[in-house]
Protein backbone atom coordinates (compact mmCIF):
# COMPACT_ATOMS: atom_id res chain seq x y z
CA UNK A 1 0.00 0.00 0.00
CA UNK A 2 1.07 3.47 -0.70
CA UNK A 3 0.67 6.30 2.62
CA UNK A 4 -0.36 9.56 0.94
CA UNK A 5 2.12 11.02 2.75
CA UNK A 6 5.34 12.63 1.95
CA UNK A 7 8.95 12.47 3.83
CA UNK A 8 8.77 11.24 7.56
CA UNK A 9 9.55 13.96 10.30
CA UNK A 10 12.46 13.28 11.22
CA UNK A 11 13.77 14.18 15.14
CA UNK A 12 15.35 17.68 14.26
CA UNK A 13 17.79 17.25 17.49
CA UNK A 14 19.24 14.18 16.58
CA UNK A 15 18.99 14.56 12.67
CA UNK A 16 20.99 17.63 13.46
CA UNK A 17 23.56 15.99 15.61
CA UNK A 18 24.50 13.04 13.17
CA UNK A 19 25.02 15.71 10.70
CA UNK A 20 26.86 17.76 12.96
CA UNK A 21 29.06 14.34 13.68
CA UNK A 22 29.39 13.89 10.37
CA UNK A 23 30.75 17.04 8.99
CA UNK A 24 33.66 16.85 12.56
CA UNK A 25 34.67 13.78 11.02
CA UNK A 26 34.95 14.94 7.14
CA UNK A 27 36.65 18.30 8.46
CA UNK A 28 39.06 15.81 10.79
CA UNK A 29 39.97 13.42 7.88
CA UNK A 30 40.48 16.21 5.14
CA UNK A 31 42.86 18.10 7.86
CA UNK A 32 41.47 21.16 7.35
CA UNK A 33 40.56 23.96 9.82
CA UNK A 34 37.13 24.79 9.12
CA UNK A 35 34.13 25.36 6.75
CA UNK A 36 33.45 28.41 4.32
CA UNK A 37 29.53 28.17 3.25
CA UNK A 38 27.69 31.10 0.68
CA UNK A 39 24.71 32.18 3.03
CA UNK A 40 21.91 33.43 0.51
CA UNK A 41 19.29 34.30 2.93
CA UNK A 42 17.53 31.29 2.60
CA UNK A 43 16.65 28.51 4.18
CA UNK A 44 19.06 25.55 3.18
CA UNK A 45 21.73 27.57 3.74
CA UNK A 46 21.30 28.79 7.08
CA UNK A 47 20.51 25.15 7.83
CA UNK A 48 23.71 23.78 6.44
CA UNK A 49 25.79 27.01 8.40
CA UNK A 50 24.02 25.74 11.64
CA UNK A 51 24.70 22.15 11.13
CA UNK A 52 28.58 23.63 10.14
CA UNK A 53 28.53 25.61 13.76
CA UNK A 54 27.42 23.16 15.94
CA UNK A 55 29.77 20.11 14.21
CA UNK A 56 32.67 22.53 14.67
CA UNK A 57 31.95 25.91 16.60
CA UNK A 58 30.90 29.14 14.55
CA UNK A 59 34.44 30.12 14.83
CA UNK A 60 35.50 27.74 12.39
CA UNK A 61 32.76 28.77 10.01
CA UNK A 62 33.50 31.53 7.73
CA UNK A 63 30.16 32.93 5.81
CA UNK A 64 29.91 34.91 2.57
CA UNK A 65 27.04 36.72 1.24
CA UNK A 66 27.65 37.05 -2.48
CA UNK A 67 24.66 39.26 -3.80
CA UNK A 68 24.02 39.09 -7.71
CA UNK A 69 22.09 40.82 -10.03
CA UNK A 70 18.59 39.08 -8.92
CA UNK A 71 19.23 39.57 -5.28
CA UNK A 72 16.93 41.31 -3.50
CA UNK A 73 17.27 43.55 -0.04
CA UNK A 74 15.74 41.07 1.80
CA UNK A 75 18.11 38.38 1.30
CA UNK A 76 21.19 41.21 2.36
CA UNK A 77 18.97 41.21 5.78
CA UNK A 78 18.46 37.67 5.90
CA UNK A 79 21.69 36.68 5.88
CA UNK A 80 23.26 39.16 8.31
CA UNK A 81 20.10 37.76 10.82
CA UNK A 82 21.37 34.23 10.49
CA UNK A 83 25.19 34.88 10.34
CA UNK A 84 24.35 36.73 13.69
CA UNK A 85 22.58 33.95 15.02
CA UNK A 86 24.59 31.59 14.98
CA UNK A 87 27.63 33.79 15.61
CA UNK A 88 29.43 33.38 12.28
CA UNK A 89 31.84 36.17 10.46
CA UNK A 90 29.93 37.67 7.50
CA UNK A 91 31.93 38.39 4.59
CA UNK A 92 30.02 40.10 1.67
CA UNK A 93 31.22 40.15 -2.18
CA UNK A 94 29.49 41.34 -4.63
CA UNK A 95 29.38 39.32 -7.55
CA UNK A 96 28.86 43.18 -9.01
CA UNK A 97 32.41 44.02 -10.72
CA UNK A 98 32.88 40.51 -11.90
CA UNK A 99 29.20 40.39 -13.85
CA UNK A 100 30.15 43.80 -15.23
CA UNK A 101 33.16 42.54 -17.16
CA UNK A 102 31.40 39.54 -18.61
CA UNK A 103 28.15 41.35 -20.45
CA UNK A 104 24.98 38.75 -21.18
CA UNK A 105 22.31 39.64 -23.88
CA UNK A 106 19.54 41.37 -21.47
CA UNK A 107 17.00 38.52 -22.61
CA UNK A 108 19.63 35.72 -21.39
CA UNK A 109 18.35 35.38 -17.50
CA UNK A 110 19.01 31.83 -17.43
CA UNK A 111 22.81 32.06 -18.40
CA UNK A 112 23.80 34.98 -16.64
CA UNK A 113 21.94 33.40 -13.54
CA UNK A 114 24.07 30.05 -14.40
CA UNK A 115 27.45 32.29 -14.22
CA UNK A 116 26.53 33.98 -10.99
CA UNK A 117 26.18 30.86 -9.54
CA UNK A 118 29.59 29.18 -10.75
CA UNK A 119 30.72 32.34 -9.82
CA UNK A 120 29.85 32.05 -6.33
CA UNK A 121 31.55 28.63 -6.30
CA UNK A 122 34.62 29.85 -7.47
CA UNK A 123 34.75 32.97 -4.59
CA UNK A 124 33.72 29.89 -1.95
CA UNK A 125 36.47 27.62 -3.07
CA UNK A 126 39.17 30.50 -3.65
CA UNK A 127 38.11 31.67 0.34
CA UNK A 128 38.47 28.48 1.05
CA UNK A 129 41.64 27.97 -0.06
CA UNK A 130 42.80 31.41 1.66
CA UNK A 131 41.50 29.66 5.21
CA UNK A 132 42.35 26.29 4.86
CA UNK A 133 38.57 25.00 4.93
CA UNK A 134 36.04 23.15 3.17
CA UNK A 135 33.22 24.80 1.00
CA UNK A 136 29.92 23.35 2.93
CA UNK A 137 27.65 22.41 0.38
CA UNK A 138 23.71 23.66 0.44
CA UNK A 139 22.16 21.44 -1.99
CA UNK A 140 19.04 19.06 -0.10
CA UNK A 141 17.91 15.72 -1.79
CA UNK A 142 14.61 17.22 -3.36
CA UNK A 143 16.75 19.82 -5.60
CA UNK A 144 19.17 17.44 -6.33
CA UNK A 145 16.82 14.53 -7.86
CA UNK A 146 14.98 17.51 -9.30
CA UNK A 147 18.34 18.61 -11.01
CA UNK A 148 17.02 22.08 -9.69
CA UNK A 149 20.96 23.37 -9.07
CA UNK A 150 23.27 24.93 -11.73
CA UNK A 151 25.73 21.87 -12.55
CA UNK A 152 29.51 22.60 -11.35
CA UNK A 153 27.61 26.21 -9.71
CA UNK A 154 25.83 25.74 -6.30
CA UNK A 155 26.33 21.54 -6.34
CA UNK A 156 29.75 21.78 -6.69
CA UNK A 157 30.73 21.65 -3.01
CA UNK A 158 33.07 19.53 -0.51
CA UNK A 159 30.15 17.91 0.81
CA UNK A 160 26.29 18.39 1.31
CA UNK A 161 25.25 18.02 4.63
CA UNK A 162 21.32 18.08 3.82
CA UNK A 163 22.12 15.67 0.61
CA UNK A 164 19.93 13.19 2.09
CA UNK A 165 17.07 15.29 3.70
CA UNK A 166 13.82 16.82 1.52
CA UNK A 167 13.46 20.28 1.19
CA UNK A 168 10.24 19.92 3.70
CA UNK A 169 12.24 18.15 6.27
CA UNK A 170 14.71 21.26 5.20
CA UNK A 171 11.97 23.38 6.33
CA UNK A 172 10.69 21.13 9.56
CA UNK A 173 14.34 20.92 11.38
CA UNK A 174 14.91 24.52 10.30
CA UNK A 175 11.65 25.74 12.10
CA UNK A 176 12.54 23.09 15.15
CA UNK A 177 15.96 24.33 15.90
CA UNK A 178 14.95 27.67 15.90
CA UNK A 179 15.63 29.65 12.46
CA UNK A 180 13.24 32.76 11.85
CA UNK A 181 10.54 32.90 10.30
CA UNK A 182 11.50 35.19 8.19
CA UNK A 183 14.19 33.01 6.47
CA UNK A 184 11.83 29.46 7.17
CA UNK A 185 8.60 30.90 5.51
CA UNK A 186 10.22 32.71 2.19
CA UNK A 187 9.23 31.44 -0.70
CA UNK A 188 12.51 29.13 -1.97
CA UNK A 189 13.95 30.80 -4.57
CA UNK A 190 17.61 30.56 -6.66
CA UNK A 191 17.75 33.94 -6.98
CA UNK A 192 19.27 33.74 -9.99
CA UNK A 193 17.43 36.43 -11.82
CA UNK A 194 14.77 39.09 -10.05
CA UNK A 195 11.75 37.41 -9.23
CA UNK A 196 12.77 34.00 -9.69
CA UNK A 197 10.74 31.60 -7.68
CA UNK A 198 11.86 27.97 -7.24
CA UNK A 199 8.13 26.68 -7.26
CA UNK A 200 6.72 28.50 -10.14
CA UNK A 201 10.07 27.47 -12.33
CA UNK A 202 9.37 24.08 -11.49
CA UNK A 203 5.35 23.62 -11.74
CA UNK A 204 4.52 22.29 -8.52
CA UNK A 205 5.01 22.45 -4.88
CA UNK A 206 7.90 21.18 -2.90
CA UNK A 207 5.56 19.86 -0.80
CA UNK A 208 4.06 18.01 -4.38
CA UNK A 209 7.32 16.69 -5.25
CA UNK A 210 8.52 15.20 -2.48
CA UNK A 211 5.45 13.33 -1.88
CA UNK A 212 6.31 12.26 -5.15
CA UNK A 213 10.08 11.81 -4.94
CA UNK A 214 9.88 9.90 -1.40
CA UNK A 215 7.00 7.02 -2.54
CA UNK A 216 9.34 6.69 -6.00
CA UNK A 217 12.85 6.72 -4.44
CA UNK A 218 12.39 5.39 -1.09
CA UNK A 219 9.13 3.24 -1.47
CA UNK A 220 10.38 2.08 -5.00
CA UNK A 221 6.77 2.25 -6.64
CA UNK A 222 6.25 2.65 -10.28
CA UNK A 223 4.85 5.87 -11.31
CA UNK A 224 1.45 4.24 -12.26
CA UNK A 225 1.51 3.11 -8.45
CA UNK A 226 2.11 6.49 -7.25
CA UNK A 227 -0.51 8.21 -9.44
CA UNK A 228 -4.18 8.31 -8.14
CA UNK A 229 -2.47 7.21 -4.55
CA UNK A 230 0.19 10.24 -3.82
CA UNK A 231 -0.34 12.28 -6.31
CA UNK A 232 -1.87 13.15 -9.54
CA UNK A 233 -0.76 10.96 -12.54
CA UNK A 234 0.20 14.88 -14.39
CA UNK A 235 2.16 15.86 -11.43
CA UNK A 236 4.08 12.47 -11.32
CA UNK A 237 4.86 12.42 -14.65
CA UNK A 238 6.50 16.34 -14.15
CA UNK A 239 8.36 15.23 -11.25
CA UNK A 240 9.78 11.85 -13.01
CA UNK A 241 10.67 13.99 -16.17
CA UNK A 242 12.94 15.80 -14.35
CA UNK A 243 14.35 12.85 -12.07
CA UNK A 244 15.06 11.34 -15.63
CA UNK A 245 16.44 14.32 -17.63
CA UNK A 246 18.45 15.93 -15.04
CA UNK A 247 20.43 12.67 -14.08
CA UNK A 248 23.37 14.02 -15.28
CA UNK A 249 23.96 16.79 -12.44
CA UNK A 250 23.92 13.94 -10.30
CA UNK A 251 26.61 12.11 -12.24
CA UNK A 252 30.78 13.07 -12.56
CA UNK A 253 31.45 13.42 -16.59
CA UNK A 254 31.29 10.31 -18.75
CA UNK A 255 34.47 8.25 -19.66
CA UNK A 256 34.17 5.88 -22.65
CA UNK A 257 35.79 3.05 -20.87
CA UNK A 258 38.88 1.37 -22.82
CA UNK A 259 40.68 -0.20 -20.33
CA UNK A 260 40.14 -2.65 -17.75
CA UNK A 261 39.65 -0.29 -15.02
CA UNK A 262 38.79 3.41 -15.68
CA UNK A 263 38.43 5.82 -12.95
CA UNK A 264 34.83 6.47 -12.07
CA UNK A 265 33.79 2.66 -13.02
CA UNK A 266 35.69 0.19 -11.56
CA UNK A 267 38.52 2.50 -9.81
CA UNK A 268 37.07 4.22 -6.75
CA UNK A 269 39.66 4.86 -3.35
CA UNK A 270 37.70 5.62 -0.67
CA UNK A 271 37.16 9.66 -0.07
CA UNK A 272 39.85 9.86 3.17
CA UNK A 273 42.03 7.18 3.36
CA UNK A 274 45.11 7.43 5.43
CA UNK A 275 46.67 4.39 5.71
CA UNK A 276 49.87 2.72 3.18
CA UNK A 277 48.44 2.40 -0.38
CA UNK B 1 55.36 -10.84 -13.12
CA UNK B 2 55.30 -7.13 -13.36
CA UNK B 3 56.87 -6.04 -16.97
CA UNK B 4 58.93 -2.78 -16.38
CA UNK B 5 56.47 -0.98 -19.53
CA UNK B 6 54.09 1.31 -18.90
CA UNK B 7 50.40 1.68 -20.45
CA UNK B 8 50.17 -0.08 -23.96
CA UNK B 9 50.77 1.34 -27.32
CA UNK B 10 46.89 1.24 -28.80
CA UNK B 11 45.88 1.45 -32.52
CA UNK B 12 45.50 5.16 -32.53
CA UNK B 13 43.31 4.87 -35.89
CA UNK B 14 41.22 2.35 -33.61
CA UNK B 15 40.75 4.33 -30.54
CA UNK B 16 40.15 7.60 -32.00
CA UNK B 17 36.75 5.95 -33.80
CA UNK B 18 35.75 3.86 -30.53
CA UNK B 19 36.06 7.36 -28.88
CA UNK B 20 34.42 9.81 -31.92
CA UNK B 21 31.17 6.87 -31.64
CA UNK B 22 30.81 7.43 -27.91
CA UNK B 23 31.23 11.04 -28.18
CA UNK B 24 28.49 11.18 -31.46
CA UNK B 25 26.29 8.87 -29.32
CA UNK B 26 26.40 10.98 -26.13
CA UNK B 27 25.51 14.09 -27.87
CA UNK B 28 22.37 12.20 -29.94
CA UNK B 29 21.04 11.08 -26.38
CA UNK B 30 21.85 14.40 -25.29
CA UNK B 31 19.77 15.71 -28.18
CA UNK B 32 22.19 18.63 -28.52
CA UNK B 33 23.67 19.83 -31.58
CA UNK B 34 27.54 20.24 -30.93
CA UNK B 35 30.46 20.36 -28.63
CA UNK B 36 32.03 23.17 -27.06
CA UNK B 37 35.96 23.27 -26.12
CA UNK B 38 38.31 25.23 -24.81
CA UNK B 39 41.46 24.92 -26.34
CA UNK B 40 44.80 25.74 -24.43
CA UNK B 41 47.03 25.23 -26.85
CA UNK B 42 48.43 22.00 -25.50
CA UNK B 43 48.04 18.40 -26.82
CA UNK B 44 45.25 17.07 -24.45
CA UNK B 45 42.61 19.91 -25.79
CA UNK B 46 43.73 19.12 -29.07
CA UNK B 47 43.17 15.49 -29.67
CA UNK B 48 40.20 16.17 -27.78
CA UNK B 49 38.99 18.14 -30.52
CA UNK B 50 40.07 16.04 -33.04
CA UNK B 51 38.00 13.27 -31.12
CA UNK B 52 34.65 15.32 -31.68
CA UNK B 53 35.43 16.92 -35.47
CA UNK B 54 35.86 13.30 -36.36
CA UNK B 55 32.32 12.12 -34.24
CA UNK B 56 30.37 15.04 -35.50
CA UNK B 57 32.27 16.86 -37.78
CA UNK B 58 34.03 20.25 -37.65
CA UNK B 59 31.26 22.74 -38.21
CA UNK B 60 29.70 21.39 -34.82
CA UNK B 61 32.71 21.94 -32.35
CA UNK B 62 33.03 25.60 -31.23
CA UNK B 63 36.23 25.98 -30.10
CA UNK B 64 37.23 28.66 -27.49
CA UNK B 65 40.98 30.33 -26.78
CA UNK B 66 40.54 31.60 -23.18
CA UNK B 67 43.83 33.46 -22.35
CA UNK B 68 44.64 34.44 -18.57
CA UNK B 69 47.32 35.95 -16.69
CA UNK B 70 49.79 32.46 -16.92
CA UNK B 71 48.95 31.91 -21.11
CA UNK B 72 52.23 32.79 -22.88
CA UNK B 73 51.89 33.86 -26.50
CA UNK B 74 53.16 30.05 -28.26
CA UNK B 75 49.80 29.06 -26.17
CA UNK B 76 47.67 31.29 -28.75
CA UNK B 77 49.69 30.05 -32.07
CA UNK B 78 49.24 26.73 -31.14
CA UNK B 79 45.44 27.29 -30.58
CA UNK B 80 45.31 28.82 -33.88
CA UNK B 81 47.08 26.56 -35.41
CA UNK B 82 45.22 23.53 -33.93
CA UNK B 83 41.46 25.09 -35.07
CA UNK B 84 43.02 25.52 -38.37
CA UNK B 85 43.78 22.09 -39.15
CA UNK B 86 40.77 20.83 -37.83
CA UNK B 87 39.22 23.16 -39.43
CA UNK B 88 36.86 24.83 -36.31
CA UNK B 89 35.90 27.97 -35.70
CA UNK B 90 37.46 29.91 -32.71
CA UNK B 91 36.97 32.37 -30.68
CA UNK B 92 39.45 34.47 -28.47
CA UNK B 93 37.39 35.81 -24.96
CA UNK B 94 40.32 37.06 -22.51
CA UNK B 95 40.38 36.23 -19.39
CA UNK B 96 41.74 39.99 -18.10
CA UNK B 97 38.55 41.67 -17.44
CA UNK B 98 37.23 38.82 -15.26
CA UNK B 99 40.44 39.00 -13.63
CA UNK B 100 40.73 42.75 -13.52
CA UNK B 101 37.37 42.94 -11.30
CA UNK B 102 38.66 39.97 -8.66
CA UNK B 103 41.69 40.93 -6.96
CA UNK B 104 44.62 38.22 -5.66
CA UNK B 105 47.58 38.88 -3.07
CA UNK B 106 50.88 38.57 -5.74
CA UNK B 107 51.81 35.51 -4.12
CA UNK B 108 48.48 33.42 -4.36
CA UNK B 109 49.34 32.44 -7.47
CA UNK B 110 47.85 29.32 -6.88
CA UNK B 111 44.53 30.75 -5.76
CA UNK B 112 44.32 32.62 -8.99
CA UNK B 113 45.43 30.11 -11.22
CA UNK B 114 42.30 27.45 -9.72
CA UNK B 115 39.96 30.71 -9.96
CA UNK B 116 41.09 30.81 -13.78
CA UNK B 117 40.52 27.83 -14.36
CA UNK B 118 36.86 28.11 -12.47
CA UNK B 119 36.38 30.92 -14.84
CA UNK B 120 37.59 29.26 -17.77
CA UNK B 121 34.18 26.16 -17.00
CA UNK B 122 31.72 28.57 -16.65
CA UNK B 123 32.66 30.91 -19.37
CA UNK B 124 32.62 27.05 -21.75
CA UNK B 125 29.15 26.39 -20.12
CA UNK B 126 27.67 29.72 -20.98
CA UNK B 127 29.01 29.43 -24.53
CA UNK B 128 27.48 25.72 -24.85
CA UNK B 129 24.05 27.12 -23.05
CA UNK B 130 24.51 29.75 -26.23
CA UNK B 131 24.79 27.14 -29.15
CA UNK B 132 22.64 24.32 -27.38
CA UNK B 133 26.25 22.35 -27.08
CA UNK B 134 27.91 19.61 -24.73
CA UNK B 135 31.56 20.92 -22.93
CA UNK B 136 34.00 18.67 -24.16
CA UNK B 137 36.35 17.76 -21.02
CA UNK B 138 40.22 17.28 -21.63
CA UNK B 139 41.42 15.64 -18.92
CA UNK B 140 43.31 12.21 -19.44
CA UNK B 141 43.50 9.34 -17.12
CA UNK B 142 46.84 10.18 -15.70
CA UNK B 143 45.60 13.91 -14.44
CA UNK B 144 42.47 12.54 -13.01
CA UNK B 145 44.85 9.26 -11.24
CA UNK B 146 46.89 12.25 -9.62
CA UNK B 147 44.18 14.60 -9.10
CA UNK B 148 46.55 17.31 -11.12
CA UNK B 149 43.58 19.41 -12.04
CA UNK B 150 41.14 22.24 -10.34
CA UNK B 151 38.03 20.68 -8.95
CA UNK B 152 35.40 22.34 -10.75
CA UNK B 153 37.39 23.91 -12.99
CA UNK B 154 39.47 22.16 -16.14
CA UNK B 155 37.83 19.11 -14.70
CA UNK B 156 34.37 19.88 -14.99
CA UNK B 157 32.93 18.89 -18.23
CA UNK B 158 30.29 16.78 -19.77
CA UNK B 159 32.14 14.22 -20.80
CA UNK B 160 35.65 13.35 -20.71
CA UNK B 161 36.86 11.87 -24.18
CA UNK B 162 40.02 10.79 -22.82
CA UNK B 163 39.44 9.98 -19.32
CA UNK B 164 40.65 6.20 -20.29
CA UNK B 165 43.69 7.44 -21.84
CA UNK B 166 47.28 8.05 -20.18
CA UNK B 167 49.05 11.18 -20.60
CA UNK B 168 52.08 9.03 -22.69
CA UNK B 169 48.72 7.33 -24.50
CA UNK B 170 47.47 10.80 -25.78
CA UNK B 171 51.06 11.84 -26.63
CA UNK B 172 51.25 8.80 -28.74
CA UNK B 173 47.68 9.20 -30.25
CA UNK B 174 48.33 12.92 -31.31
CA UNK B 175 51.13 12.26 -32.78
CA UNK B 176 50.02 9.17 -34.80
CA UNK B 177 47.29 11.06 -36.13
CA UNK B 178 49.34 13.58 -36.97
CA UNK B 179 49.08 16.52 -34.48
CA UNK B 180 51.90 18.92 -34.59
CA UNK B 181 54.73 18.89 -32.90
CA UNK B 182 54.66 22.61 -32.05
CA UNK B 183 51.92 20.94 -30.01
CA UNK B 184 52.55 17.45 -29.14
CA UNK B 185 56.10 18.15 -27.92
CA UNK B 186 55.59 20.66 -25.64
CA UNK B 187 56.54 20.59 -21.78
CA UNK B 188 52.97 19.78 -20.35
CA UNK B 189 51.95 23.21 -18.23
CA UNK B 190 48.48 23.49 -17.03
CA UNK B 191 49.61 27.12 -17.69
CA UNK B 192 47.84 28.99 -14.49
CA UNK B 193 50.95 30.88 -13.62
CA UNK B 194 53.72 31.72 -15.69
CA UNK B 195 56.35 29.36 -16.07
CA UNK B 196 54.57 26.57 -14.30
CA UNK B 197 55.16 22.83 -15.80
CA UNK B 198 53.28 20.26 -14.59
CA UNK B 199 56.14 17.45 -14.70
CA UNK B 200 58.47 19.89 -12.05
CA UNK B 201 55.30 21.05 -10.36
CA UNK B 202 54.73 17.34 -9.71
CA UNK B 203 58.31 15.90 -8.76
CA UNK B 204 58.04 13.59 -11.52
CA UNK B 205 57.53 12.55 -15.18
CA UNK B 206 54.66 11.25 -16.85
CA UNK B 207 56.51 8.56 -18.38
CA UNK B 208 57.36 7.58 -14.71
CA UNK B 209 54.30 8.40 -13.25
CA UNK B 210 52.15 6.09 -15.76
CA UNK B 211 54.40 3.19 -15.61
CA UNK B 212 53.63 3.29 -11.73
CA UNK B 213 49.91 4.22 -12.39
CA UNK B 214 49.50 1.64 -14.88
CA UNK B 215 51.20 -1.06 -12.99
CA UNK B 216 48.93 0.26 -10.06
CA UNK B 217 45.48 0.01 -11.24
CA UNK B 218 45.46 -2.50 -14.19
CA UNK B 219 48.06 -4.54 -12.71
CA UNK B 220 46.41 -4.15 -9.81
CA UNK B 221 50.04 -4.76 -7.72
CA UNK B 222 50.72 -3.20 -4.38
CA UNK B 223 53.49 -1.01 -3.72
CA UNK B 224 55.95 -2.83 -2.75
CA UNK B 225 55.30 -5.14 -5.38
CA UNK B 226 55.69 -2.53 -7.99
CA UNK B 227 58.86 -0.52 -6.24
CA UNK B 228 61.99 -2.51 -7.78
CA UNK B 229 60.13 -3.20 -10.61
CA UNK B 230 58.50 -1.04 -12.61
CA UNK B 231 59.93 1.88 -10.34
CA UNK B 232 61.58 3.02 -7.45
CA UNK B 233 60.26 3.01 -4.55
CA UNK B 234 60.14 6.67 -3.64
CA UNK B 235 58.88 7.41 -6.74
CA UNK B 236 56.14 4.65 -6.23
CA UNK B 237 55.46 6.45 -2.74
CA UNK B 238 54.72 9.95 -4.49
CA UNK B 239 52.76 8.90 -7.71
CA UNK B 240 50.34 6.83 -4.93
CA UNK B 241 50.29 9.05 -2.57
CA UNK B 242 48.40 11.68 -5.18
CA UNK B 243 46.01 9.31 -5.66
CA UNK B 244 45.22 8.49 -2.49
CA UNK B 245 44.88 12.15 -1.54
CA UNK B 246 43.50 13.69 -4.57
CA UNK B 247 40.75 10.50 -4.63
CA UNK B 248 38.15 13.70 -3.57
CA UNK B 249 38.41 15.18 -7.19
CA UNK B 250 37.23 12.04 -8.25
CA UNK B 251 34.60 11.95 -6.71
CA UNK B 252 31.02 13.92 -6.20
CA UNK B 253 30.64 15.68 -2.86
CA UNK B 254 30.15 13.68 0.39
CA UNK B 255 26.32 12.91 1.43
CA UNK B 256 25.84 12.28 5.05
CA UNK B 257 23.51 9.21 5.00
CA UNK B 258 20.24 9.36 6.60
CA UNK B 259 17.67 7.34 4.83
CA UNK B 260 16.95 4.32 2.76
CA UNK B 261 17.44 5.22 -0.42
CA UNK B 262 20.45 8.12 -0.84
CA UNK B 263 21.45 9.87 -4.06
CA UNK B 264 24.88 9.00 -5.19
CA UNK B 265 24.66 6.29 -2.86
CA UNK B 266 22.02 3.45 -3.59
CA UNK B 267 20.02 5.76 -6.00
CA UNK B 268 21.16 5.88 -9.62
CA UNK B 269 19.78 6.73 -12.55
CA UNK B 270 21.83 5.54 -16.00
CA UNK B 271 22.70 9.33 -17.57
CA UNK B 272 20.84 8.92 -20.70
CA UNK B 273 17.12 7.35 -20.25
CA UNK B 274 14.48 7.52 -22.75
CA UNK B 275 11.64 5.35 -22.17
CA UNK B 276 9.15 6.18 -19.50
CA UNK B 277 10.16 5.93 -15.77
Amino acid sequence: MIGDGGPPALDAEFTVRALALSLSQMLEDAGRSGFVVGLSGGVDSALAAAVAARAVGPQAVHALFLPGPGTPEVSADNARSVAEHLGLALETVPLAPLMDAMPFPAEAHRRRGNFTARLRMAILYDRAAALDALVLGTSNKSEMALGYTTLWGDMAADCWPLGDLYKTQVLAIARAIGLSEEVVGRPPSAELWEGQTDEEELGFTYRDADRVLYTYLEGRHRPEEIAGHAAEAALVERVLQRVREQAFKRRLPHVPKLSTRTIGHDFHHPRAWRGPA
